[in-house]
């Protein structure tokens, strides 16, 4: 199953999740200035320099579909190259698409995303419209190669809006943290993890360890380490004795060569950046 | 502001707003069989062909982007010449994409989605990340040019996992509608209905008539029309005086044609459901 692959990779490599959040200003000259190329090629080099430096060292792989919407139809060309590369090498891709629909609209979103041109291997759901927003992946999840990544409590300044409303006791976040254990049941592993897992920021540690209180099965995509102010620290606090997560890093990491000497390859200060995240969490734990 | 003329074209037109979800079985034969065309090109011409038949009667369109992610590159070729197509006739499109996100990420989302090739005139939003995930498009708000549609209480069967948590007293869903009512007082156009807007399903009227008392300046996305079991009757319950909404209906107009005799036009079986469809909700009106 996908879940134990990834547990797996977690264990051999370490537990971070390279977020290729792309802008064309990370993008070192070398390659933007090569006419040549057309804007999709030069995302993918880029992405592919990184994957091809740091896939010994990364448990997986998340790429956020936002920031190739942006440059339009050629930047979705490079998110299908790079989605393609990341699986073709064997690693693991998390497409951070954050969707949530009605039943059949969810269907042509499972379709689109755990299949053809943008096949990933797990996907991020937004859960407010309910069960119905997720179900439509669950055939996908019984094939025991796909899986998905709910939100429950994300990182952000005011995730509090809505998800630390207080709904009949307890906040709504514990609410969504507790179906998603409830539903991913079906869906756990031989590592006694769900294909089913959950999103929670490491920018709110003491609402994490609820979530991970009555959230057992679940395992956990964790944004919000690093440029948002999660560390180490953090992760010591929340994870005793197994460490059933992924920690995602972006800008920290593919953008760390926009600050340094231009001569240093940037390669090389990209895969500095992921040992140096491995040490900071490692050392916690 | 896109809000007035949105009003006024409800006024002119009536308060049908086309739903364009395509499936590639909704073409008809003598575009689908022309191996000249290629898959967006197809899908384009049958969007185009109802766009041509109908908005002198709709209010404006709706485009589901998942019915076109799901054809992959080709289905957002597609996507991308029908919102062109739409807006170049005078036309307001809603690019339903559902979005919500942190604020970098959702930076990107406005900037494909409020320009470049993806430009739309409105988008949904999922608002389960709160204000950060509202925010990023207010700048383009402030031109007066585009508008959002937060969702509030969704059309779905499941819509109340979440959304009817009764949180501080009242459901989660009266929480965002107020919120959506609040954070939209500075987009107020002339008709005195903000261009910050929420989507009520109709299929919860009960619901939409409490959301309707504590959001005085909230203009309506209603999904849920036809195929998903809203009525005429539902609407009337809901409006009394004013009708400040766009009722959407997809598969019950677009896909209309593929249940009567095959030697008809399809455009005139759309544009047929679509007069079917206003006559139904004006006559409660």
């Amino acid at each position: 199953m996908i879940i134990d692959k990834l547990y797996k990779l977690v264990d051999e490599r370490g537990p971070i999740c390279i977020g290729l959040d792309i802008k064309l200003d990370y993008i070192p000259d070398y390659i933007t200035k090569n006419n040549k190329l057309s804007l999709s090629e030069k995302i993918f080099l880029f992405n592919r320099a990184i994957i091809d430096n740091t896939d010994d060292i990364a448990a997986c792989y998340k790429v956020q579909v936002a920031f190739y919407e942006a440059y339009g139809i050629e930047g979705l060309r490079a998110y299908q190259k790079t989605l393609s590369y990341i699986r073709k090498r064997g690693n693991i891709v998390i497409a951070d698409i954050k969707r949530g629909d009605i039943l059949s609209v969810a269907e042509q979103y499972a379709k689109a995303h755990f299949r053809g041109d943008f096949e990933a291997d797990f996907l991020t759901i937004n859960p407010y419209m309910g069960l119905d927003a997720v179900k439509p992946y669950f055939k996908y999840l019984d094939t025991g190669q796909k899986g998905l990544f709910v939100l429950v409590k994300t990182s952000n300044p005011s995730s509090g809006d809505f998800q630390e409303l207080t709904c009949r006791g307890k906040p709504l976040y514990l609410h969504v943290a507790k179906k998603i254990e409830e539903w991913g049941v079906q869906y756990r592993g031989k590592s006694g993890y769900s294909a089913l897992g959950s999103v929670v920021g490491l920018t709110y540690s003491d609402e994490f360890v609820k979530v991970k209180k009555i959230a057992k099965h679940t395992f956990f995509l964790i944004p919000g380490y690093g440029a948002q102010g999660g560390t180490g620290k953090d992760l010591a606090k929340i994870f005793k004795k197994e460490f059933n997560a992924v920690v995602n890093s972006s800008r920290g990491i593919i953008a760390a060569h926009k600050e340094t000497d231009e001569t240093e390859s940037f390669v090389n200060i990209t895969r500095q950046k992921v040992i140096e995240m491995k040490k900071d969490i490692e050392r916690w734990l």
